[in-house]
């Protein structure tokens, strides 16, 4: 068995909240062995984007990312969060580099085609050079990744977060056991979207079949969870959905939803 | 003889200049062997500021760096700047990572205290990790790194790129011949300031010393050479300075000022 690798992705809303942000960090810092942070953009950047007068614009929940709106978010993400987060990792003795898809050439991507949406500097993930995250985890170092990919022609593109840790986790399965949680405001997938406690506390595709055909797992979650056993038959061992205040127990198997094949 | 290390400063002339930043990206990427890029910030922090409505407070050439404008240069400097350098030395197959002194805690400062003047959240540096750094470069990585630092308290930190520069030459000679190149407007340390083709191609400290006695070298390049002596002392093997468009010309010894002990 492989050593185990945990690469963990936390949405904005963690990051929008400094108090919360804080104690997940001091979490995430508390595990042991090699360990990858992706993280989200948040609020920041449509506020920024709102003060310098550009406009923000989404198309089902994606962001059109015209020029003035990239330079934006290189600067939120890639900048403010990216470096922030870093340098408080450092206060708590964790060994945090921040990086965007085109630091070491990590994560390359394409911009998307124009189909019936434009959506602008957007980046669909080609390559993840495994070989060299791998080679930065053996240099002790923890690596920070923002939602920021580059293309071959040099320039950045605005890429989702989900994906780009759900990728990272794939590739870095030739070298690891890897655990790929996603940290986000609920207490993991519901068997009751009314009830927050109402935790199914693991799932594997026979079960998931089952909540599916019975109504039980609701409609918004199927993308996520269809994604996660994408990401479990490519290559990664676990997938964990758990609350951002709850890393620790998830780790433990004593919080969150487990997700296995 | 140890294996030769280049370490160049660029400044934000050339950052501000896509057309003079890109000609100068090519010659560096051009280099071969292990080196390392540190850039200044340039007008953009102080333009993105006026955008966000922050006043830009500069004293004896120096940023004043409250909470809003540390914002603004780890946004710029840190984000906007480092990731597109990074982008585009990956597009032209130079395997560069973007850093601060943050990441991976490579530089660490102290926040400097307030005497007459409170420069806010400017750092004066305390130490180098020349260790880490080394590994970076072992994994075959480019460090392109901007300037700001940070604290043990997780306080990110604007910091003088020429002092990171030398400090991280310095740390680096532990490892290397270590070569530092100060990228500029001007071909070189002048022998009349009013004829840029007048450059000096060699000072050793006996010239340096002749130059000054004759009030050949101005007023304004003393501070930068007693600091490249400075440099020189504590392990670094050659100083060069030169236009930014002369790189390769300067590590050839055709074009440039360089100074050894």
């Amino acid at each position: 068995m492989s050593q185990p690798l945990y690469v963990i992705k936390i949405g904005g809303n963690v990051i929008d909240n400094p108090e919360a942000c804080s104690r997940f960090l001091r979490s995430f810092a508390h595990i042991k062995g090699p360990k990858i942070l992706v993280h989200g953009g948040g609020k920041i950047a449509t506020q920024i984007a709102a003060r310098l007068q550009i406009e923000t614009r989404m198309v089902e929940g994606r962001r059109i990312t015209d020029k003035p709106m990239l330079d934006v978010v290189t600067m939120v993400y890639g900048g403010l969060v990216n470096k922030n987060l870093v340098a408080q990792l450092q206060a708590l003795g964790c060994n945090a580099i921040g990086l965007t898809g085109a630091d070491g050439g990590i994560i390359r991507s394409v911009r998307r085609p124009v189909k019936t949406i434009d959506y602008g500097f957007v980046g669909d993930i080609e390559a993840v050079n495994g070989e060299q995250i791998h080679a930065i985890l053996g240099s002790s170092l923890i690596p920070v990744i923002a939602p920021l990919t580059y293309s071959t022609s040099g320039d950045l593109l605005n890429t989702n977060a989900d994906t780009m840790a759900s990728v990272t986790g794939v590739a870095m399965s030739e070298f690891y056991e890897v655990n790929l949680i996603y940290c986000f405001e609920k207490k993991g997938v519901l068997s009751d979207p009314d009830d927050d406690t109402a935790v199914i506390a693991a799932l594997n595709l026979d079960s998931y079949h089952f909540y599916k055909s019975t109504g039980v797992i609701n409609k918004g979650m199927i993308p996520k969870l269809d994604n996660a056993f994408d990401a479990l038959q490519a290559g990664i061992s676990k997938v964990m959905i758990c609350h951002a205040d709850d890393l620790i127990e998830a780790i433990d198997s004593e919080a969150g939803t487990a997700i296995t094949l």
